[in-house]
C-alpha cells in the first residue's frame, strides 16, 4: 500500500465522491430509472467467460462440468452482491429472489442460462444472465421498490435441451436423467452435481399462473439487428419446427450401361426435391425456414445409379399454419416431381413436439415501448431457435428482448454483441419488469391472443 | 431297355436317319454354313446355371468358388466335347484350342466369362462362353477346316476385375494377388485353386500380334436391343471411364436463425450441380452417360444447414475427347451455380485409367456383314459396362457382338435372353470368325482408325 499524507487522503475521498456523483447523475435515464453500466456487463461477460475459457477464444462451459460449476458460483456471487436471496431449486436452476411490496402477487421473473455448446462463445445465455444481473444491481443501487418479487433464474442445460426450464414448466419426466449431457455425466448426475435433487424435480414446477409474466433478454442469432442497424429485437415468438425422413424410390442400375433417358435416378429426384423446398420456403411471404440438412444415397457407390435417397426435411416458423402450408407445397412439388422422374417420394413426419412458442402481444408492446423511451430503435421478428422462455411460455405469459449479435454468429467463439448493445438490452429490460410491475398485464383488457 | 422286334428295330433306325437328315438340313443355312442349335444353346444355359444355383433364382457363381471350380468343369468337358485341347494358362484362363491349316498364322479368339456377381444371373458371360463352344460344336459337326488356329476362351475372375485378361494382356502385377475376390480367397490363392500359377502369371501374356483377332458375344446391358426389337449389337466399344471427387463447400448454419436469403447452403449447391450434370449428359448429342452416385453433407444434422457436400461425379463414353467436353460443360456450370449461391466446388480426379477400347471398324463391318447375311436387324451401340475384351484389345483387334437381354437387366437373377437370340449370337459369331480367318483382316487397305 502506498504511503498517504493525510491531506491527500481526504483530496482523494473528495475527488471520488464528485466521480461517484457524476456517474450516478449520468446512470439516469430521462425517465427517472436508472442506467445500465455497459462497462459492468462488459467485464462481466470476460469474468463470466474465463470459465471454461478455451485456449484460443470462446468457452466450452458445457451443462455440469467444472467449469460450469465454477461459472454458477461465481454468478451466485454476483446475485447474491446484488442483494438477492440465491436458492437452487430441484431441477439445479438457481434462483436469487427479491421481496416486493406485496407478498401476495405472483413473481416476475428474468433470466437465460449460462452453460454453452462446446467451442461455444461468450453471449449466447451469459447476456440474459448478467442483463438479469444488471436490472438487480439498478434496483438495489436505486433503491427501488417493486410490488411484485422478482426472480432472476439462471437455467439448468440450456444448450442440452433445456432441462431447466422444462423442469420449472413440469415437463422434465424420469426418463430425461438417463440422457448423458455433454459433460458425459447422465442428466440426473449432473442436476446432483450443481445441487439439484432429481427425486424432488417435481418441486421444480412452477403452476400455471404463480408467475406474472417471464422476460428473457438474449442475443439475436441471424445477423437481422446487426445488419440492419436496429437496436432492438422484439421477438415475436419462439417458432415451431417439424422434422420429416424423406424418402425417394428409383431404381438402382448400371452407370454405364443405362442410357440417360432411361434412368429412375432417386438422387436426381433428391436434388430436385432440394431445390424446391429450398425455392418454396424462399419465395413465399414471410419469415419460415426450410433445410435439408441430411442426405443419403444408396448403395451409394460413385459407379451405381442411386436407387434410393434418405433425407431430412425441416420446417420452421411462428406459425403452424405457415408450417402446414409451407410443407403442403413441398409436397405438391414432391408429387410433381416424382411423376416426372418415375420415382416416389414418401414423407414420414418425426414426432417432435416442437410447437411455436409466441410471445405474449402485450410483453411486444411494453418492450416496444421502453426501447422507444429510451430512443432506441426495434423491429420484430421471430426467434428461429429454442430458448428457455419457449418452456416458460407453457406457464406464464412470455417476452423476449434480442440485442445484435455481430455476423448473426451464435454457439461458434466468434459471438459478440457491443457494451453499448449490452447496456441498451438490459435498460429495455429493466423498463419492461417495472412496466409490468406496474400492472401493465393487469389490464381489465382481454390479451390480444398471441398468435394475432 | 425296352425289348424291341427286329422289324421294330430297323423301322426305328430308319425314321432316325430321316430326322436326323432334316435336322441337317434345318441346321444349315442359305449360305452353307451351319446354324446354331437354340435347344441345346438353352439346355446347357440351365446345366451350367445350377452350378452356384440360389434357392429361389440366378447363381452366385462367384470366381473361384467351389461353384465356379465345378463350373469350369463343366465347360471344359464341352469343350473337349467339341473336340477342343484344352489347358489353363497360368493365370486360370482355360483355353480350348483348335487347329489350323496353316500353322505360322496367328490364332483367332473367342469367349467370354462363367463366374457370376453375388446374386447374378445365368447369361451376363455365360452366353459368350456357352456362344463360343457352340461355334466349335459345328466347325466340328460339319468338319470346316480353318486356316488359322481357333481357341475358345474363359477367362479367369472377369467380375473381379478382369483377371485373366489382364494377365493375357500383361497387365496383372503381383499387387493384384494379394486383393481378396468375392469368394475370400486372395486372387493369387483363387488362381492357383482353378489351376493358375501365380508365379509364373508373365506366362499367361500373349504378345501384341500373337493373335489374328479376339471377338466376344455378350448380353446387352441397357436394353436397347430388346426394346427396339433388334436381333444383334455391333458394339462400337467399351466406353471410358472417368471418376472425379467432388467438394461443395459452403458454411456451415443453424437451420433455424439463418434467414433463407442469408444461407450458403451447400447441399443446396450440390443438389443444382447434381441436376446440371444429368441435365447436361442427358440433352448433350451422342451416347455418354454421367452420374451422381454419392452424396454425403455435414454435419449432416437436420437442424445444421450444410457447411460441406462430398459427392462423386462419373462420365463414361467411347470418345475420350467427348467425355473432356462433357466434363468442361459440367465445370463451367459448378461455376456459374457456386457464383450465384455463394459456395465453391471443388473437382479432384481420381486416378482410373480405364480408357475407352474402341473394337476394330474392319471387325464391326464383318459383324454387320453376318448378321445381314442371316437377315437379322442389327445396331451399332457402345458398351457401357466393361468386359474382357477391353483387356484384349490392348494385344489384338477386337470387335463384340451383343445379344438382346430382357429388360437390359445385367448383374441380376432375372437376366434372360431367350434361345432364339442366343443361336443368332452364335450363328454371328461363327460367321464373323470364319471372316476373319478367310483373311478379312488381311486386307492391304489400312484399318479405318478404331475411333473413326
Amino acid at each position: 500500500m502506498p504511503v498517504m499524507t493525510p491531506g491527500a487522503a481526504l483530496r482523494r475521498a473528495a475527488i471520488v465522491a464528485v466521480a461517484q456523483a457524476a456517474v450516478l447523475a449520468c446512470a439516469v435515464a430521462d425517465d427517472g430509472l436508472p442506467r445500465a453500466d455497459a462497462s459492468r456487463l462488459e467485464r462481466r461477460i470476460a469474468e463470466l467467460g474465463r470459465f471454461g475459457a478455451n485456449p484460443g477464444s470462446g468457452v466450452s462451459r458445457v451443462a455440469f462440468s467444472d467449469a460450469d460449476i465454477a461459472g454458477r458460483e461465481y454468478v451466485t456471487s454476483l446475485m447474491r452482491g446484488a442483494g438477492l436471496e440465491v436458492r437452487i431449486d430441484a431441477a439445479g436452476n438457481i434462483i436469487g429472489r427479491r421481496a416486493g411490496g406485496e407478498p401476495s402477487l405472483p413473481a416476475i421473473m428474468t433470466g437465460s442460462h449460462i452453460d454453452s455448446v462446446p467451442q461455444g462463445g461468450n453471449y449466447d445465455g451469459d447476456v440474459g444472465v448478467l442483463g438479469a444481473i444488471e436490472v438487480a444491481e439498478l434496483l438495489k443501487a436505486h433503491a427501488i421498490a417493486t410490488r411484485h418479487p422478482f426472480e432472476f433464474v439462471v437455467f439448468t442445460d440450456e444448450e442440452g435441451g433445456t432441462v431447466g426450464s422444462q423442469a420449472m414448466a413440469g415437463r422434465l419426466g424420469a426418463e430425461a436423467f438417463e440422457a448423458v449431457s455433454h459433460s458425459g455425466l447422465k442428466i440426473g448426475d449432473g442436476i446432483r452435481a450443481v445441487g439439484g435433487d432429481p427425486a424432488r424435480v417435481a418441486e421444480a414446477r412452477r403452476a400455471p399462473g404463480t408467475l406474472a409474466a417471464f422476460v428473457e433478454l438474449h442475443i439475436e442469432q441471424g445477423a437481422i439487428l446487426a445488419e440492419s442497424g436496429i437496436d432492438i429485437g422484439v421477438v415475436e415468438g419462439i417458432v415451431g419446427i417439424r422434422w420429416w425422413d424423406v424418402t425417394v424410390e428409383g431404381v438402382a442400375n448400371h452407370a454405364g450401361t443405362t442410357p440417360m433417358n432411361r434412368r429412375r435416378d432417386a438422387l436426381v429426384t433428391a436434388a430436385e426435391l432440394t431445390l424446391a423446398v429450398n425455392r418454396i420456403a424462399s419465395t413465399t411471404e414471410g419469415t419460415q425456414v426450410a433445410t435439408v440438412g441430411r442426405i443419403q444415397a444408396q448403395p451409394g457407390a460413385p459407379n451405381v445409379i442411386p436407387g434410393r435417397v434418405e433425407m431430412s426435411l425441416e420446417i420452421r416458423d411462428l406459425d403452424a399454419g405457415k408450417m402446414e402450408s409451407v410443407f403442403r407445397a413441398v409436397e405438391a412439388e414432391a408429387r410433381r416431381i416424382a411423376d416426372v422422374r418415375g420415382t416416389a417420394i414418401r414423407f414420414a413426419e418425426v414426432s417432435l413436439a416442437l410447437e411455436p412458442a409466441p410471445t405474449d402481444e402485450r410483453l411486444r408492446k411494453l418492450i416496444e415501448t421502453a426501447a422507444a423511451s429510451l430512443d432506441l430503435s426495434h423491429r420484430r421478428l421471430p426467434s428461429g431457435a429454442g430458448h428457455d422462455a419457449q418452456e416458460i411460455a407453457r406457464i406464464a405469459p412470455i417476452g423476449m428482448i434480442f440485442v445484435p449479435s455481430q455476423g448473426g454468429i451464435s454457439h461458434a467463439p466468434q459471438e459478440f454483441t457491443t457494451p453499448v448493445d449490452l447496456a441498451n438490452g438490459a435498460n429495455v429490460l429493466l423498463r419492461t419488469l417495472l412496466a409490468i410491475d406496474r400492472g401493465a398485464l393487469e389490464s381489465r383488457q382481454p390479451a390480444a391472443r398471441a398468435s394475432d
